[in-house]
């Protein structure tokens, strides 16, 4: 396919895997179809095919519609000559050269029913996006809007798993999706993750030495491989490729959840060149860039980037997957809100082009790696270092802290840690920091399942809610907590 | 509760049943609370209580917030300054006295994430609509915003339904209600309907003779009570008390979706009067307003009486059930787009108060009224009346137009219906109107259960989405298809 709306070199030149490359050339620049994914479909999904009667109403454009309970525009209460609507309405089309806008959204388009898969300006323009920043190596991969990556994760459980399940994902991960699991009856077999994050190692120990007979054997992975909820962690190339091949031996569906991706934060050194151009180099290659056989699953979110309040994100992946998801739209949330729609087409379509969202995107990263290094800082300074550990995060806005509760006054006392205690440890550092003014997250929330030692302690510190000037004292008052409950000495 | 609003005469006096005016007021005014609905609960929703991170995330305006990934306003790319967004933003607050505004709703919290039961100011306001125009005779009913009717009938399919469950619903019905419950392994007992609507001697039969042995008893009844989906009846005051005592001695839930509700079709005369007060006297008590117990789970939709491209509505039930939504919204779809609320906000609260929202739904059922009356009129004089029957409906978007297949020339050299070929009529029928620019829906789409006859044929027709002018018209297309395949004589 062509990158003809950009200078490739210029936005994000992804280091590939020689594999894949050589695999793609190998076949003369074609690429090879997605394997067929029947098999892992759930008992629900596997013959569901969306809604007959919707499927009825794309034919509308040319008929008279005496078919279909579909208002017709003049029975809204909004009308694009409507003083109280958006002026973009009747913009002209961006600046001259970055993107042809594919076809007319109007306010009327907007207020009817949308599609499953999206309206077609949009979805062409994220097309577009994931082929140059991804340019998945496998033919048959499409892009379908989503009502954000919560709701397009509860589609995953439901197109992939039936209850009784298990699923891989890091030892720590988002709750959403722990709580997901646990409602979907699926059970989590988590897998250790350390500074380059999940540990192909133990993934493959895990699945070589898996008893059938006991559990059913997992098929789907599922990862946040930049700036990792709630570790900050980014996986390096390397570790990309070797968990993609224990994917490709071992038959597994691979969720590529990545809110952080583009959130890049920058070297921690002030002398460090921090241009947008500097940023773009860093990308890391996505799943979905090394995919040759179509066993991604990738979900973008516009929360972390654009704002959440939009609940509208993409999921990339091949087409039998994304006929799953217009499907359960159809049937769930039929479509993204026409607003968010709306504005997303007017900001991409009209004001950015591919260019526009790329530089966006580069100064939200210059943004964030100033509020990283104001709030690493601060806690290198505020945190007791004996007792509070944490690595610095290349991407994403977490930090995770960990208490070493050896630390601790009772553990001299004990001599060893008692059952329950670092959940009360946690309890009470999290009451005292309320009780300061500052909010941070228990990190017991993010234990993908309770391992029983009860011997871990962490926080997890964003950098992205408060107000900038904030984020050193909240870092603070969180460190005076910390101290206060280790008995530690001022000063 | 107070009906502080409004002088509820003017607006929606609903005639109420007599039983339940006695219960009420012999509680000297206090009303009862909800029945415990626990044992109707499924295995997946049974524990389930929504998402303990978005909990923690519900003290954050007080406090440095460090703890949830929720990025500052200033990370977004819009502002309340930007001159792309809506005028709307620096309005004063409406005319005065019709409504107070409960909360400021600003940009920054259009974008932010939502909350599962829906911005304060919002659901303030449609609590107040549902107190004025219902008035729930138990204490702990609450509203919760959905992402529209279509989405908040697959929470109930998740919160009340386990698979091999059987459901209660009319024998024609909204297809989107029969593939979700396909979806969910739910089997659906067909109701009888009649001019009336659901028909509750039928229903007390089926329950009253139910083999438990056989199948699980069903303990939820959907339906469609006003301008029903495809049949355009709408059930009488007698039959909706008639089916709610069944309701009470069988222990059922009643889901009440409702999206035609507002769309009360004056009488078919030109003489009648037809001001927005005469309009508003025809309001028929709905279940929500009878339902002394808790047990109706009340279902309205922005998208026939706003627009549909907002993707929200709001549920009224008790608050156990409002609890589960919220717990599902937190692990599906967050919240209603904040851009969809924005503007929804804006009309309500800013724009046009409850005097506003009812004089826009008394206005938009004259419209429809108009358009009912232009395309029964071209039905009568253009349909063969040996041929085609149907109902003129007084509420909603359809007709629903039942063929006589025994005025087939087929079913003359036959003697019979001949298996399949109802639905080979129905696709040449439809096959023909579509050649010649009209397009209508198969009656069979809407059958909640093949009957296996196959003696049934069926059209619907809405009079919602076509531009009025071409109402006739296109009943003429459809009339000529009819005329062509049974082969009458033109004229």
């Amino acid at each position: 396919m062509a990158h003809n709306a950009l200078d490739e070199k210029e936005i994000s030149p992804i280091a590939k895997s020689p594999e894949v490359s050589t695999a793609a050339s190998s076949e003369g620049g074609s690429k090879p179809k997605a394997t067929c994914l029947q098999k892992y479909f759930s008992e629900e999904s596997r013959n569901f095919q969306g809604s007959a009667l919707k499927k009825t109403t794309r034919l509308l454009s040319d008929f008279i519609p005496l078919g279909t309970g579909r208002p017709h525009a003049e029975l809204y209460p909004w009308t694009s000559s409507d003083a109280n609507w958006p002026s973009f309405l009747n913009k002209p089309n961006g600046p001259e050269g970055t993107v042809t806008v594919p076809s007319k959204y109007t306010l009327a388009n907007a207020l009817t029913y949308g599609t499953a898969l999206g309206t077609p300006s949009l979805v062409q323009f994220l097309t577009e996006h994931i082929e140059l920043i991804h340019d998945p190596p496998y033919q048959d991969w499409a892009v379908c809007l989503t009502c954000g990556s919560t709701s397009a994760l509860d589609i995953i459980f439901r197109t992939f798993t039936d209850r009784g399940d298990v699923i891989l994902a890091e030892k720590y991960s988002y709750p959403g999706f722990i709580e997901s699991a646990a409602l979907a009856g699926v059970e989590i077999q988590p897998v250790d993750l350390d500074d380059q994050g999940l540990n192909p190692d133990r993934l493959g120990q895990i699945l070589d030495g898996w008893d059938t007979l006991e559990r059913p054997k997992p098929k789907v992975l599922y990862t946040i491989p930049s700036g990792q909820n709630p570790t900050g962690v980014t996986q390096s190339q390397e570790r990309r490729w070797a968990i993609y091949e224990i994917a490709e031996r071992h038959g597994l569906i691979i969720i590529e959840d990545d809110p952080y991706y583009f959130i890049q934060l920058g070297p921690n050194t002030a002398s460090e060149d921090r241009n947008p151009e500097a940023v773009s180099r860093q990308l890391v290659p996505s799943y979905l860039s090394i995919d040759k056989s179509g066993r991604v699953i990738r979900l973008d979110s516009t929360s972390k980037i654009l704002a959440p309040g939009l609940r509208a994100g993409w999921v990339t992946a091949s087409q039998q997957v994304i006929d799953k998801y217009t499907a359960y739209h159809d049937l769930t949330t039929v479509s993204v809100s026409g607003l968010s729609q709306f504005v997303l087409h007017d900001l991409f379509n009209l004001q950015w082009g591919q260019r526009g969202f790329s530089t966006w995107l580069q100064t939200l990263s210059l943004k964030y790696t100033q509020r990283r290094d104001i709030t690493v800082a601060a806690c290198h300074s505020l945190l007791p270092s004996d007792i509070c550990s944490f690595a610095i995060p290349d991407h994403g806005m977490f930090l995770w802290i960990s208490i070493d509760v050896r630390m601790h006054p009772m553990y001299a006392a004990e001599g060893h840690i008692v059952e329950g205690w670092c959940s009360q440890v946690e309890d009470r550092i999290l009451t005292l920091g309320l009780a300061n003014g500052v909010q941070v997250t228990k990190g017991s929330l993010f234990f993908a399942k309770n391992s029983g030692e009860g011997a871990e302690l962490f926080f997890r510190l964003t950098f992205a809610a408060a107000k900038e000037q904030d984020l050193a004292e909240g870092v603070g008052i969180f460190a005076n907590a910390v101290k206060t409950e280790f008995n530690c000495r001022e000063g």
